[in-house]
């Protein structure tokens, strides 16, 4: 059973050692455990529907309640505390395209919003619902979760938007193929929500974002069916793909999503690299990358995150090991930690370590083996466990990612990382911040920062709190020429941010193709832009 | 001094072998010599302009004419008959962005319609002058020719919009850099036209279409600057390039273009491989890449185009050779030609190759080695300088151009190849078709056709052949599920098909970002869609 108010399957735990603790105490003070709402208690504030029960609408409050919030830090203040504000009027759970046709039919008689949904994974607001006079419907995709079809001269396979990760690749395992979309939020987001929000994997320096695994899909809008072509490339005017990738449900209901798969590569592995400095992690990074060495994945952790990681998985004595190796090596203070991971035949996989080894080497790293690179393949879907964990613990995290050319990555880190602990110096309060860069591409990559701060105890100081982290760290963002989020998508918490990087006629643009397919301005409003 | 009624240098010629005159005598029959009309009886036919000659509006009949067409087969009847139909009243070259900015601000005053210019290579009729009330001005991208800004660390370099092929290599090999796009009009086509038609090079395998090169640029609307991001990537909502790519001058004018470079590859080879079969050849390209093997191109001829390229190529000795070589391994009949080509370190060229060879082999294919290649390589460009000669020789030639998933590509073909035949059995006549398929991807591959036919001896009646010929295949293309163009465009000869694959409401999408940028329609009316 999910979570109602948390990350994650409840049966799973992510567990915070005493030695975990004592590192966190040591770096922003002891935790203030908080009260958490019962769903019960939260179900009380679930205001009665103003819309009718029917065929294909569940009012339900327990429902409803269920698809109101995503993984935000609102969501979490919202869900933590039970005062989750309006949920949807009616939930829809179609099993087909045709039944999700229907749904979207009546929600348009009825004059209602529609807020559609994956797997309420979303950390940007996407699915929050507007205060107003028309009704509101959530029409989710978890019934339609399956393969539907497999083309394998083609390699392209057609799901339903709602299939989470897991599903994909279980099913693609039997045609001995995968997709290769590997976000942290895989177990539980859609292959529909990765597309309208323009997801990218953990591997997507092999298999590409989902841009460029999106062949087509099957899109409802208010005024009929949108065709998205389907040939391997065009020069025919624009892409319409691109007009449904990060349209976040503005233009209407992605319901099924033919992707491009691959063979499962023959061999997989993971392996760390130590770096003296950041600065010289990063120059490996960018040589690593503008080599073109085909790896699957490059992340590297600054030095804060690198000690963050390291303590909080809890293995003292591999760290002790660790320490006494790197201290041989010449590696101490300020160390910062690369994986890199590389999928392919056995002779490919040993070639591109070599080669970004060697790389590395030029730039003083050191090579420490598969153990670290292998736990942390295990774990790259648990970090949002840790968030559980922390909230138990009293502490609060959030995220923010963005990317940037290479020249402005140090810069821009280091930025963020000010900007979040100058926003509690006035509170008296410390903030623990970290910061990895992963996604690397010949012109720049993401960058990505963690927040850990003490809970106030009470929702409106978190929320006050965090309202300030979030503008803080969204203007360092823009100021140093990022986009305002590389893979969460904009959602209502990055909609004011949008301006710096589309301009006003852009943001003109995106609303003239919304107005065009949407008339009505019944899908998903408030989000993207207003 | 570029030809003013055909294609390349006037210094540079295609010359037809006496055997390569037998094979098409044997194939199609005589040509008939054609009657040109000189520059002077052309320019007879322009009328006078209908706007002021300004600083920036260049009035002369004689640059007005050589603005007017670009090589569509309309345009080549056009340019030889000398009946141009209308050309614009002015033009302008603007020699910087702010130089644009005023060449446009100038035009909306006059309420004129802008038609953008840039190489000249259009073959779909994207430069064609409408008639109509409006004054008509193009503005040429030919002085912004030059490399503005290069960003070693991000590689990314900056361009004139008008700056065609050669100069953008020569400018890049000064920083050890290159781009990698050679479509074969390479040599005087431009980096703004290949964005606004989303052009692909000849060794798009390994370089990336222009999608994927195209990192930012300066777009001038008649609502101002649309701001395109410039990030590495993004998931804030839409990416505003992709309006922009294949937007064929509807938008406004690009006037410089960010590109993403790489460094010189430090060895580059192509190798032939000759099939027993088309069928043979073409399960062998789509394994070759799946398998993913990084070559940076992959091009398979059918028979008829293998013969015909060894033919009209005159290499009489090797081809001798060949088929003693060819018939010894078993090949003979219906053989099909492949050239491979790898570009990188010598080590990963010779690996690549290997690769490739050994699954080629799976399906029969012979390796010829490098001769072959290297001719092909050094002729990649030359291709429309046969379209002179043949044109001399009273033969006329257009293509086609389409991408299919690989399970519809041998289809599309034959339905290609048999439409176009069968165009002239009302004539009596013979057309010699033939095909390749290129850009290969996992999904799919392009097919290329080329027609040859006698000219008649009239424009009027080299166009209703014409006209006959682009209906019949064109169909063909679409009722395979084909794209009506994979790399050339739409401009006005596919604008007809484009229905088929954006459906009405796909068409509105893009009407309705048209007119939120271009309130006034003055960009490019009638291309793309209308």
């Amino acid at each position: 059973m999910r979570r109602w108010n948390g990350w994650g399957d409840e049966s799973d735990h992510f567990e915070l050692s005493d030695d975990a603790r004592d590192f966190l105490r040591a770096r922003i003070g002891d935790g203030r455990p908080p009260h958490d709402a019962t769903i019960d208690e939260a179900l009380r504030g679930v205001a009665d529907s103003r819309v009718h029960a029917a065929a294909r609408f569940d009012t339900d409050p327990r429902l409803r309640l269920l698809h109101a919030r995503g993984q935000s830090f609102p969501d979490w203040v919202a869900m933590k505390s039970g005062r989750f504000g309006p949920v949807a009027d009616a939930v829809a759970r179609p099993a087909s395209h045709e039944e999700a046709a229907d749904a979207l039919a009546e929600a348009q008689k009825l004059g209602a919003i529609v807020i559609p949904y994956g797997g309420g994974t979303s950390v940007v607001g996407h699915l929050n619902v507007p205060v107003g006079d028309r009704p509101v419907v959530n029409i989710s995709f978890e019934r339609m979760n399956r393969l539907l079809a497999f083309d394998e001269k083609s390699q392209l396979a057609t799901f339903g938007a709602g299939t989470p990760g897991p599903q994909i690749e279980a099913q693609l395992r039997g045609h001995g193929a995968l997709l290769g979309h590997f976000p942290q939020s895989y177990e539980f987001s859609t292959i529909g929500g990765w597309v309208v929000t323009r997801s990218s994997g953990q591997q997507s320096l092999r298999y590409g974002r989902i841009e460029n695994l999106f062949a087509s899909g099957r899109l409802l809008t208010p005024r009929g069916a949108l065709r998205i072509g389907s040939a391997p490339a065009s020069s025919a005017g624009q892409d319409l793909r691109e007009a449904v990738l990060g349209s976040e449900g503005r233009l209407g209901l992605l319901t099924e999503v033919t992707a491009r798969v691959r063979r499962l590569p023959a061999s997989e592995d993971f392996h760390a690299v130590f770096f003296p400095s950041w600065e010289a992690g990063v120059e490996a990074a960018r040589a690593i990358t503008q080599a073109e060495v085909p790896l699957s994945m490059l992340r590297l952790s600054n030095e804060i995150e690198t000690e963050t990681q390291l303590r909080l998985a809890g293995h003292t004595e591999l760290i002790k090991w660790l320490q006494r190796y790197l201290g041989m090596r010449g590696i101490a203070q300020g160390q910062c930690m690369m994986v890199i991971g590389a999928s392919g035949s056995l002779g490919a996989t040993r070639r591109m370590r070599r080669e970004a080894l060697a790389i590395a080497k030029l730039f003083h790293g050191v090579h420490v083996g598969k153990a670290i690179g292998k736990s942390w393949a295990k774990n790259r879907f648990r970090g949002p466990l840790l968030r559980n964990a922390l909230w138990d613990a009293g502490y609060a995290a959030d995220t923010v990612e963005t990317a940037v050319n290479w020249p402005q990555a140090t810069a821009t880190m280091r930025a963020i990382e000010a900007a979040a602990r100058e926003v509690l110096y006035a509170d008296n309060e410390r903030m623990h911040a970290f910061t990895h860069l992963s996604h690397v591409y010949r012109q720049g990559c993401s960058v990505y920062s963690t927040f850990v701060f003490r809970s106030t105890g009470d929702p409106d100081g978190d929320m006050e709190r965090w309202r300030r982290l979030k503008a803080r760290v969204s203007t360092a963002i823009v100021e140093h020429g990022g986009t305002i989020s590389h893979q969460h998508g904009v959602g209502v918490d990055h909609a004011p941010y949008l301006i710096h990087e589309k301009g006003e006629l852009g943001l003109d643009l995106m609303r003239a193709m919304a107005r065009e397919l949407d008339p009505q301005q019944m899908m998903n409003p408030g989000k993207l832009f207003v």
